[in-house]
């Protein structure tokens, strides 16, 4: 269900028609997932059958969908935007009808996240053109966020803290992590997110383990334990947070660590502004830690753009200079990480404002003492 | 989390290495999704981040990941499977070090579901090497379930048997299918299902759309109501099983309809065994429905196969010659559709045995009268 008015979506699909001929690009061949969420707003499951919205650089756009999946193709915004819809028949070649329909193209970006069967049998039927990635063309787009894009990254940040307020009530010494984290994936869906996407609890030694999901550990007195969760909102943009917190009293040794890490995360949230290159985010948070002895700990970058997806453009990560724009949204999550002892990360989703960081979470920083 | 024990992996991997260069692929890399589980039960989720098995031909496998899923990677099966684990980090080119495990190999396939720019890179890197798609070989394996795969898909339809079982619990008019269908979805995880795939409740004239999910339509006296609905059990198995319920009476020309349809079903799959053609299950499915003037109204393949995708090889689909073999498992499911009035569909899952077919749901076919 798309809760993006018809006349925004027209405005993105001219805009990627338009960006994708700047850059030479004969047309976009879009497959159900973020990227067609965004220009029409049609939130449709991935299959095997075919469905594909077709955007030459120099035409107007269509789509081609199986017979079957017709009424959903036409009760979606693409009916509204009076988009041409072709279907294909259980025994017709859905490839070759796309190619029937861009004579004389050169070049075909497809999205980022087509299957590589279809992209495969995209080539095949089109094989003397080239083929690119729309990401070229449709992440440009999807990184520079329109304030409503802002007001919906808000409300699932706000959805997401109202989780992490609960948290102590659910955490304690004698549960498994698997326990925790199933009371925290009711409340993600309590809060009003449509589907939980991730729920780490990692305690422990496991916390040394970033992408750690949760597992049998019973929790013990003198954890330290990463919360990293995050679901996606009904109208399809997505929360994540991460807080780290303390079940009784962890060692001096990680106090210490925790304190860095939080002013390494904030110093980085501090230097979000429009001009400000991504990779400089990252070595502003990195360097930090690294003052401190514990650069070598931090594993991974600093952060991953979000919005219909968890991770999207842009990467907060050395290498990457992209200025940041007003309306860039990101991550902003250094941590540390001792294999076999334990770990801690403070996450937060921040907006480039005009004049600095907007930030889309609101609970504090500190380390969270629970209770015994 | 795999189920598989770690003897039947390397056997899978041996299989698919020898298949591998049966066909003449130099090596197969496979990404995140249901290829990976099958054949090193490592059910890592799909991040931007590239994670890879690679299969040489004539050499061992070996995996690339992130430096952050080095723990999980070692964690799951590959690592009690003694697979070489390459680690790469966040300024690292995976696709290079792909490349680098590979030298003088003249074709690489890549799983079906790879994301294109995963697929791209990997061509970028590897210029003048012929890609194709890893499914002619991990197909060929999954298509053919073993004894236990078999018992895992009995589990799944016993499990989604027991949500029919209770749908007339939910089901009367009056209700939405929205509020009927948050109903079944709770039941499906109740039942055992660690998610839930789909939930379709098509009521009246939403009934003649196949792949309508639910809408805020209010079910009235006299609709009939499609409830096509299935998950994904802790061992990766899924189920998917059709029935139609009747709110009051239906006109008599849909009871007429739904006798032939039930005809139609039941002979599909009083028609399975090894040898024949997927095609001929369809045309038997088909001809009774054409016969009674319904073949119109039958507008969709008559079925998919199924196991660690709920859509997967062999289809059963005109033009498919394929013959079918014992341990292939499928859905037998026809319908019929009239735009704006009404439809029907009936679906069972079915394992081609040695002699016949073996049903793994076991709910009656007949329509399902629910008092209003």
């Amino acid at each position: 269900m798309s809760h993006t008015p018809a006349a925004d979506l027209a405005d993105r699909l001219a805009r990627a028609r338009q960006y994708a001929a700047d850059l030479g690009i004969g047309a976009l061949v879009v497959s159900p997932g973020p990227d067609l969420r965004y220009l029409i707003g049609y939130d449709a499951v991935p299959l095997e059958r075919l469905t594909a919205l077709v955007i030459p650089a120099h035409g107007d756009p269509l789509m081609v969908v199986p017979l079957l999946e017709r009424p959903a193709a036409l009760a979606s915004p693409a009916g509204e935007l009076g988009i041409d819809v072709l279907s294909w028949g259980e025994t017709d070649d859905p490839y070759a009808l796309v190619a029937s329909t861009l004579p004389g193209v050169a070049s075909v970006a497809v999205d980022n996240r087509m299957w590589a069967e279809k992209a495969l049998r995209l080539r095949a039927a089109m094989p003397s053109v080239e083929q690119r990635l729309a990401g070229e063309v449709i992440n440009h787009l999807r990184m520079r966020k329109t304030p409503s894009e802002v007001a919906s990254l808000q409300r699932a940040g706000a959805a997401i803290d109202s989780v992490h307020a609960s948290v102590t009530q659910w955490l304690r010494a004698g549960r498994t992590e698997r326990e925790v984290g199933r009371d925290i994936a009711d409340a993600i869906l309590a809060a009003g997110h449509v589907s939980v996407d991730f729920v780490i609890v990692a305690s422990g030694p496991n916390g040394a383990s970033p992408h750690h999901e949760v597992s049998d550990r019973v929790i013990e007195r003198g954890d330290a334990v990463v919360v990293d969760i995050g679901g996606t909102m009904p109208d399809g943009y997505c929360s994540d947070e991460t807080r780290t917190y303390a079940v009784g009293t962890p060692s001096d040794e990680f106090l210490a660590a925790y304190e860095v890490l939080q002013r390494s995360q904030a110093a980085a949230v501090a230097h979000v502004r429009p001009g400000v290159a991504c990779e400089s985010i990252d070595a502003v948070a990195r360097g930090i830690l690294s003052d401190a002895g514990l650069g070598d700990l931090f594993i991974h970058r600093t952060g991953h753009g979000i919005g219909l997806e968890t991770h999207e453009e842009p990467y907060i990560v050395s290498g990457n200079a992209t200025l940041l724009e007003a309306g860039f949204a990101f991550s902003i999550e250094p941590g540390f990480y001792l294999a076999g002892v334990h770990g801690a990360r403070i996450e937060d989703i921040v907006v480039c404002g005009d004049t600095g960081p907007i930030l889309m979470n609101a609970r504090p920083r500190e380390l969270v003492m629970v209770g015994e």
